[in-house]
């Protein structure tokens, strides 16, 4: 199952995510230049980011808007990520945000479970209820893939409708789901999202589902620090902390680094540094 | 805008929007036999369609899942879906529910209204709140683009997470946000997704939101009639609904049309009439 492989990441590695959300305009200037096109940009700095960070971190998240952004070169280049990113035995989460039903699940499934565009783990939004996470579920089986589902994400507008209790009812749906599909070290194969924006609730979201693993966005730039982050923890494991930007363009306030993807890797190590002095 | 001439579309051809949830198992064989791979042939069949309903529908649902789940060559397929549907003047809903925040909701506005992807609306989920929808709203405001969001939906397991009161909580702020952003008609540029499976709620729905125009799913196999639709509509008008297999997949039980196309013709105008009957 790949959450066991992502529990035993965190083990090794430590917490960190690394958000491949990569726009152009992230990519180091003499970089850009030496590209074909930007969709080629963005690959050659992913590949570089990936072979500077990926024994300092847990798994890689790929924002897909990013991608969708450059049309059809863009998709290219998305599923040429995830290709490199598994091809060096590292995780890849598919941010999708996908949220459907019946047949229409089950398609989207086969799309990011296997062929072009094959990742470990998915994020999904219950919106529609969880005959539109069930068919994940079920697609999964075989192949021990996993999925994200959005429980209290992190943004400001989250308690539009999040609140004050469709969270609540999204984490114990999913907590009861999971009780028949547990990994080997208790979490179940699909976990949720949950922001650490929030640090009054994170104790008690942390308390009734234990049986869950957490992908928890927030951290840096939305206000989340590591002392958000620890209480979501549980004996220092059973969640991974996406950081994107901080990571991917600390190039450009960082002067000690040689080059881009020296400056990403000491970003990310020191992110890691800093979870694992908190919990 | 293109809410305007949905409206348009609607008093003049009818309510229906064809779907084109085009699985390549819904290709006749023979014409699944003239075409290089699965991609090709859903695309020459999807245009065999558009050319024999156009029109006869207000407009096309294009459901990405069916193409991803083709990987890379089906979302060309996909892209020259919706390329073709808008050369021929009509308008393309992109099913593609997405749902996110702040930079990555800019990204995919420029992905699916400009581009190799570019359509006329797209669906949105409104789980991670109205923050998710301001960027679309922005992005449109130059181009008249259109959205539907994800209100009251029409599967069985709606009711996990849209109820008691969430839909609610989504039309209202809806309706309040078209206030200011209203076509020549009295609808919002933004729409929202009502299911017509619910018939006891439909009038008040309709009386809540008559600012709104509904993408309105349900019709047919998930049980929804002509019945259903007519309360959801107001004045005839402000609404269209979808529906997919029942007409792309009419020649797999009709045995009067002389081809498929024929028979997705026939089973449109079938539908359209009967709508038109019960208002």
């Amino acid at each position: 199952m790949n959450i066991d492989k992502l529990f035993e990441n965190v083990e090794s590695r430590g917490h960190v995510c690394v958000g491949l959300d990569t726009a152009p305009d992230y990519v180091p200037p003499l970089e850009r230049k030496a590209a074909q096109n930007s969709a080629e940009a963005v690959l050659a700095y992913n590949k570089s980011l990936i072979d500077s960070t990926f024994d300092v971190c847990a798994c890689y998240k790929v924002q897909i808007a990013y991608y969708e952004e450059m049309g059809l070169e863009g998709l290219r280049a998305y599923s040429q990520t995830l290709k490199y990113i598994r091809s060096k035995g590292c995780l890849a989460i598919a941010d999708i945000k996908r949220g459907d039903i019946a047949d229409t699940a089950v398609r989207y499934a086969k799309a990011h479970f296997c062929g072009d565009f094959e990742a470990d783990f998915v994020t999904l939004s219950p919106y529609m209820g969880m005959d539109s996470v069930d068919p994940w579920l079920k697609e999964a089986q075989a192949s021990g893939k996993g999925a994200f589902v959005l429980m209290r994400t992190s943004n400001k507008g989250m308690k539009d409708f999040q609140y004050p209790d469709t969270y609540h009812k999204v984490g114990e749906k999913m907590s009861a789901l999971m009780q028949q599909h547990k990994g080997r070290y208790g979490y179940g194969m699909f976990g949720v999202v949950v922001g650490c924006t929030e640090r009054d609730e994170a104790a008690e979201i942390r308390r009734n589902h234990s049986g869950l693993f957490f992908l928890i966005p927030g951290y840096g730039a939305q206000g989340g620090g590591a002392q958000d982050v620890a209480p979501l923890l549980r004996g220092g494991n059973g969640g991974v902390v996406n950081a994107s930007r901080s990571i991917i363009t600390a190039w450009m306030t960082e002067e000690k680094a040689e080059n881009a993807a020296e400056a990403a890797r000491n970003a990310a190590i020191k992110m890691r540094d800093e979870i694992k002095k908190a919990i």
